[in-house]
């Protein structure tokens, strides 16, 4: 049976235009079967939800599991959408382990009274990501629940990846004083996006975020890098978070300077005029790398052959932590003074993914 | 560090006793790493949130990956629990598509103002359920929304199974007209242990959600019986949902027989006080079979072989469509009538699991 026919013969068609989600359409019954056929069939593919089409292709060499719901708020804004943003982020989540992203699901957690339409511009971006990034969407779920016991459209994706057989996976138990420590390019950018979008605020130039789907940089900086210890996406917490977490992690110190570090001028005369550390923005298109000395250079030029590391810089190098002090992530700031990067405690931008 | 140490130096802990989750434990910074510290490190089981712990062995055959997101109303109910519900629906999931469950990954997404004492049960039970499985969760995530923008904790659980290189996968495509159907026990006993919590019914026994990992069960199955053609666990929308969509997608009728379908009396009795019709409440520790009618006996006798199959019964059969007809279920009543079981568009009982 045709999927056109099967649609027909199951109920009248959903109103795409003015039609909003009901709490049948998480009932597991006929209306969520029709909610999943002609709002997600693009995207999931299979004909009937109780077709098993779930079996994948083993691949060879380790795998990795990654998961991470996103709750963005607004769920569109300049340069994506929640959609878009939910594959990127477990993409990236698993190009950070050194994998090579082979599959993922996705799962809705949708507000009683939440537009199809916007439902449906969802599903277009996801299929839209599928295509640009070739990773694709192997099996979802949907659940309703009641108007106030949500916001919108909550979603969770989860990745499967290989680790070729031929790599060593990436740990924090290899980085040590003296590495270097890279990021593909300007910091800050899908924080400052969000937080204009949501304050209305007007910038000469709109800034966009940065999401990006980094799966096939990392490839090329694992492939021709040998000295590539560890990889971590610098989201929520920012760039400052991540070091932090890695400086806590290992007992190791970490000392940037500040004039290396890419910012868009638009994003720091936007952090200037809002008073943010833009070292503190999510970000959702950049890693941070951490490289033998020896090699950094020509992972630098590497990463600047790609259309996402074009932009890419050293910005600072692991130390040994003085014996008295904890370990601690500092910045020489432009005028040769020193300054300690606190981890934030707190939430300055909350649901920023 | 020891992990004792680490969580003493990075602040004070977690009041676990009156505390509540806070917009700060989602930013991903101190607080988050310290959340998951104090509540999820029994769980998660490593030390730091940036250590790259999960790679995994690969398995020999076709990976198998299925998704869920649990939004149950209330998260404590008497059998189970939103932790235990959620790794036991997503094991199910993979034990019905055949194949051995392996991996599990687990995101949270919780409500500013949850109780920390409520998370560390909710993650007590998943140690627990880890536990009685053997099956662990590999990694996981932790957002937070505003007090009003969620409700207490959603769960989103992703499992990776493996299907053996001898077994074939199970696909709609192998139902044919005589085969039987059995399922492994009593049905029913979840949604109503969930609505009677809900209602605060007090019934002369408690009723407990039948909430029970299937994949020991479906193995001992899967190897001892050729003639299985497929697998499903009727949880939201029941047995007449389940079978409505197997009837809809092949093509093919049921008949069932009511006389045979395995009730608890306690369940029949609140169903007809209550008005409702027990083959669509949703079960969280059952499973349909189908398998051809040589070897119907020999599965029953097999299934109850197994704890979770001891009431196991053989229900109806496969039947061709009438050619004028649509294709249907149908349930033969005590009296020798028939009627059709409906495929419910409405929900009954929203947020069942």
């Amino acid at each position: 049976m045709s999927l056109e026919k099967s649609i027909r013969s199951i109920g009248p068609r959903l109103n795409l235009e003015t039609g909003l989600i009901d709490m049948t359409h998480g009932s597991g019954g006929k209306n969520s079967y029709q909610l999943v056929k002609e709002i997600f069939s693009d995207v999931f593919g299979s004909a009937h939800l109780m077709d098993k089409n779930n079996y994948l292709k083993a691949p060879v060499g380790d795998l990795v599991m990654t998961t991470d719901s996103f709750v963005v708020s607004p769920l569109f804004f300049p340069g994506g959408d929640i959609g878009s943003l939910s594959m990127h982020g477990t993409i990236n989540d698993l190009a950070m382990c050194g994998a090579q992203p082979l599959y993922l699901t996705i799962s809705f957690i949708i507000e009683e009274g939440f537009p199809l339409k916007d439902l449906l511009r969802i599903s277009k971006s996801l299929k839209k990501t599928q295509e640009d990034t070739g990773i694709k969407i192997q099996s979802g779920d949907t659940k309703v629940v009641e108007r106030g016991k949500g916001d919108g459209v909550f979603i969770t994706t989860t990745g499967v990846g290989i680790l070729p057989p031929s790599r060593q996976p990436l740990s924090l138990q290899a980085i040590k004083p003296k590495d270097v420590i890279l990021v593909n390019g300007p910091l800050g950018d899908h924080g400052i996006a969000i937080l204009a979008h949501r304050a209305h605020l007007d910038f000469e130039t709109q800034i966009q975020s940065d999401s990006a789907a980094l799966h096939t940089l990392t490839e090329q900086m694992l492939t021709k890098c040998s000295g590539l210890r560890y990889l971590q996406d610098p989201t929520r917490g920012g760039l400052s978070g991540c070091l932090n977490e890695i400086s806590y992690a290992t007992g190791l110190s970490i000392e940037l300077d500040s004039k290396k570090i890419p910012l868009r001028t638009d994003v720091r005369a936007a952090c200037e005029l809002l008073g943010i550390d833009p070292l503190v923005l999510a970000n959702e298109g950049k890693l941070v790398a951490i490289c033998s000395a020896d090699c950094a250079e020509d992972l630098l030029r590497e990463m600047k052959t790609h259309s996402l590391g074009q932009n890419a810089a050293i910005i600072g190098t692991v130390v040994e932590s003085v014996e008295s002090q904890t370990p601690r992530v500092t910045l020489r700031t432009p005028y040769g003074g020193q300054k300690i990067l606190n981890w934030l405690s707190g939430d300055q931008l909350p649901r920023i993914c």
